[in-house]
């Protein structure tokens, strides 16, 4: 890798978390200094501004998350066992989770961004779109191998299990309590079951 | 009420939309100025800081939104159709409804202060946590009412039915598609139904 991709690298590597956890209007130039060991020039040496920063940490810690996903759901064959991946994933205690410095970084983006930086809006949406995408395909997977009931409306399901996986992990993370996550997960993983 | 009770409530009505969009770190003290009309002398008159503001707007946001809950909840008396007031009020053009400017404040101030803000994160978590246990006692009251199951584990179930509904808002309000709020609404119709 040349080195100025190094320094890159680096700098998204190293802010992933303080922009998850502080979002992008409350990282300041000295969190990126302060984590990255850089100074401003030479951090804006690597970036145009604050902003490019910001997108490309989004895409990082959207692929940690993507890449935990398809891990785990590589391991199994049947929709049903790969659906209930991401209860395994997001369902596990999330301050010992690789990827959940600050919480699920879609969800977080989605809410910082959604009034305040369209292109940040952009790309939350658009990962959000794509999951609830992924998580349909795979219950029309389930519906073609006769493993679900073909009455299934995948798209409605799909959005139920997105929607109570990111609420789940918002009312765990500002309570601070894992028995909420624990029995959302449960919950969710019913209706993964009932599909059958 | 005295003049100056007056002005506090005019800086919390007026900074209330402001701080639900923008944040707490994103709403800057000329935010404050250009949406009351008065100058930094006379909000730090009445508040100690921004911190005092935004604790009070918290609260304020709060009300609006439990205000409208309990308006539609007193229509009913099923604990099936007081549940609904939820899917009908969460449910309905978020666009049109007077107190999600900027989204649910629930929701915005738990993923913005987690890692940022206790004093914030804490009123976060106890409303999330009243709203839980509203739910959970809804619930209970329809088992004792004979309503629903009495199988029913009403915390499990309260739990998914806040998650789900706190996802559906982020996941509509990012992609600005309200089919999917619809969609999740119709998916926690069919719970609150299945509880019968």
């Amino acid at each position: 890798m040349p080195k100025a991709d190094e320094t890159r690298a680096h700098i998204i590597e190293k802010t992933a978390s303080v922009f998850n956890k502080k979002g992008f209007v409350g990282t300041t130039l000295s969190d990126m200094e302060a984590a990255t060991g850089l100074t401003k020039g030479s951090i804006y040496n690597n970036f145009e501004n604050k902003d490019e920063v910001a997108l490309a940490v989004f895409d990082y810690n959207l692929k940690k998350v993507n890449d935990l996903i398809r891990k785990e759901m590589d391991k199994h064959h049947s929709a049903k066992e790969q659906l209930i991946s991401y209860v395994k994933i997001y369902g596990a205690n999330f301050s010992d989770s690789p990827f959940t410095s600050g919480g699920c970084p879609i969800l977080n983006t989605a809410v910082e961004s959604d009034d305040t930086h369209p292109q940040l809006k952009k790309k939350a949406s658009n990962a959000v779109t794509a999951w609830m995408n992924k998580v349909a395909n795979l219950i029309e997977k389930g519906i073609k191998q006769k493993e679900f009931r073909s009455s299934i409306n995948s798209k409605e399901t799909a959005a139920m299990i997105v929607a109570s996986i990111e609420g789940a992990i918002m009312i765990s993370r500002v309570t601070g309590r894992t028995d909420y996550l624990k029995s959302i997960m449960n919950s969710i993983k019913k209706i993964i079951e009932d599909l059958e």
